[in-house]
């Protein structure tokens, strides 16, 4: 047997990580089952309050004693606070609004110093909790933060979607690069242009990454299965993180909703929007994402649409409306399945040990 | 060894087909070359009168006794003629004319039934030519047509770019189906939906086709080495259709400067673009085409657009001025090589079967 890097680096047996996902997806029981069946569980702790990001990490502790990761955004460089892309974007949500008989816009737009002591805090909680693994996705934390978790040997992974990104990652001291493709569900991960010159499909992206850069990549868009691991591993990837594949299993805490929506749907259904939070995502097709279609530019900047939209798809989660909830999704949701964690990472290490011996044919 | 249906029924030793590029890229020495070195060599016909293809397969069958194919474009259902998109395309391409000092607009718009003519006669020239094997893009030919090269053992190759597509292209008799992932170079071969919906990467689109149809896939887009080989048989396709990878092989009739483009660009610059043909197709940026970025969605159809901006594309090949030629490539253009059609396909072999060993780590 070979030696894979990144399974040795992260000390885990599968070369299989739990992608985190924010916004309650990723429970302590998903995250515990990850790590505990040979995987990699991920926190997503982008939206956690450093108190809410302890208390899971404590939580999380009594169910497992395997390596685990906490992933956190990065804040921006700056929040463009456009007037008048608010009001526009306020008139448009109003109808929307009335119909869920909520009061009030939403006044409480998140101010950049605020958003900056959050990220230092949660930083603070990663290191005094002893979290082994720390990554990040909408860009690059500062030197200063890189080095504190450097020296206390927490190992960094940066999301990518291009190779200019995974360079500029690789260049300011990260352990492990995750590159997203565009088959990837929930938020696009770019930081350094945005459109479509940063959707670049796996099977392009993984191999031009791999050959510009010389730490580990792990794969991330598109993949459900033993099939899609031994494609990633065959194109250069060391490892896959799987999003919309743990999202549907059973101890995931996604709205019953979302997950029906994922298993019924198909791969034309998941398509990209602004119009939830500000930033490019992935999702299923639903009233609220054609309702704002031809205002996908006009939105205010992640997280300042994100805000204005919050009352809306908290209120349609509560009310069981679909139609109103961000249901992310990558353009493999066909492939998802309604199982146990562990069942999904045992079902994906047969079917890649079965193609091992398939692919020898041609 | 196990068997592999694709080489078996297309009588090649790799599973690798030489993509049908359009425009005079596949010269009979690149498609003769493909054929004896282990391949499929396939003949872009989609833009050669019955004429011309029938004297290139003559040259051809002097250059090598292996299996070939023929590529054709199906005839759109309509052609929609919107006199005001035209007036308002040749108001746009009029500055672009008189740069080239062409002197008139172009008149010779095509029409539906000598499109059909066309098309019926290239049908003609296959059969009488015995040509093993026939493929199409853009949708799917009549009942008739289907059933004539049946009748004498044409094996049929359909392009798919969704399920529904690919499910379509199996029940009206495809024995092959090629995916187009959205990394792909080129025109996209969607004909059920446009736009977005027909955007998925090949992680995503490979396992979804080959779970809901029973023919085999070949996978298409960005796939440049052993790496892209192995990825797409994992996945689960039977064989794989390179098109930029062979485009700059020194026996490639792609202009010189497409080449180089190819060869000096990365991943982000190879766009979509509807500007050149009516069709949206993925390129190598250039002027023409961020000139006419905020008009993509009021061109004419192709054939129409492509027929407005044929002699602005002739007369940038001539003058050597690639701002203004279409120069298509996938999203893997950085991996491309100028080696020989003999080295690209030894090469691609030799890495896919080191790959098989390597990737049994984790």
């Amino acid at each position: 047997m070979l030696k894979n890097r990144l399974t040795e680096l992260l000390r885990i047996k599968y070369p299989i990580i739990q992608a985190p996902m924010a916004g309650g997806v990723t429970t302590s029981d998903l995250v515990a089952e990850a790590s505990n069946h040979g995987g990699l569980g991920s926190i997503g702790a982008g939206y956690l309050s450093p108190v809410q990001l302890r208390n899971q990490i404590h939580e999380l502790k009594t169910k497992t004693t395997n390596p685990f990761s906490v992933n956190l955004f990065v804040p921006p460089n700056v929040i463009n606070m456009k007037e008048n892309e608010i009001i526009k974007a306020n008139q448009l949500l109003q109808p929307i609004r009335e119909q869920f008989q909520l009061s009030d816009v939403t006044s409480d737009i998140p101010n950049l110093a605020d958003i900056m002591k959050t990220f230092e805090e949660q930083i603070k909680v990663v290191i005094e909790e002893e979290v082994p693994i720390c990554s990040f996705t909408f860009g690059i934390p500062t030197t200063e933060i890189i080095m504190e978790l450097k020296q206390y040997n927490t190992i960094l992974i940066g999301t990518a979607t291009t190779v200019t990104e995974a360079i500029e990652l690789e260049k300011v001291g990260m352990d492990v690069i995750v590159v997203q493709g565009c088959e990837a569900g929930g938020h696009r991960g770019n930081f350094i242009k945005s459109g479509e010159e940063s959707l670049i499909g796996l099977m392009s992206l993984i191999p031009q990454v791999v050959d510009q850069i010389s730490i580990p990549v792990i794969a991330a868009g598109g993949i459900m299965d033993g099939r899609g691991l031994m494609g990633s591993l065959c194109l250069g990837a060391k490892g896959v993180q799987m999003g919309t594949a743990f999202l549907t299993c059973e101890e995931s805490g996604a709205h019953r909703l979302h997950k029906e929506a994922i298993l019924q749907s198909n791969e034309e259904q998941a398509v990209l929007t602004r119009a939830f939070s500000g930033k490019w995502a992935r999702g299923i097709h639903n009233k609220f994402i054609s309702e704002m279609k031809d205002y996908e530019e006009q939105f205010p900047e992640f997280p300042v649409q994100n805000t204005l939209t919050q009352s809306i798809r908290k209120a349609a989660s509560k009310q069981y409306n679909k139609e109103y909830m961000s249901l992310w999704a990558g353009q493999s949701a066909r492939l998802a399945r309604n199982e146990t964690v562990e069942s999904l990472i045992t079902r994906v290490i047969k079917e890649a040990s079965k193609i091992i011996e398939e692919t020898k044919a041609w």
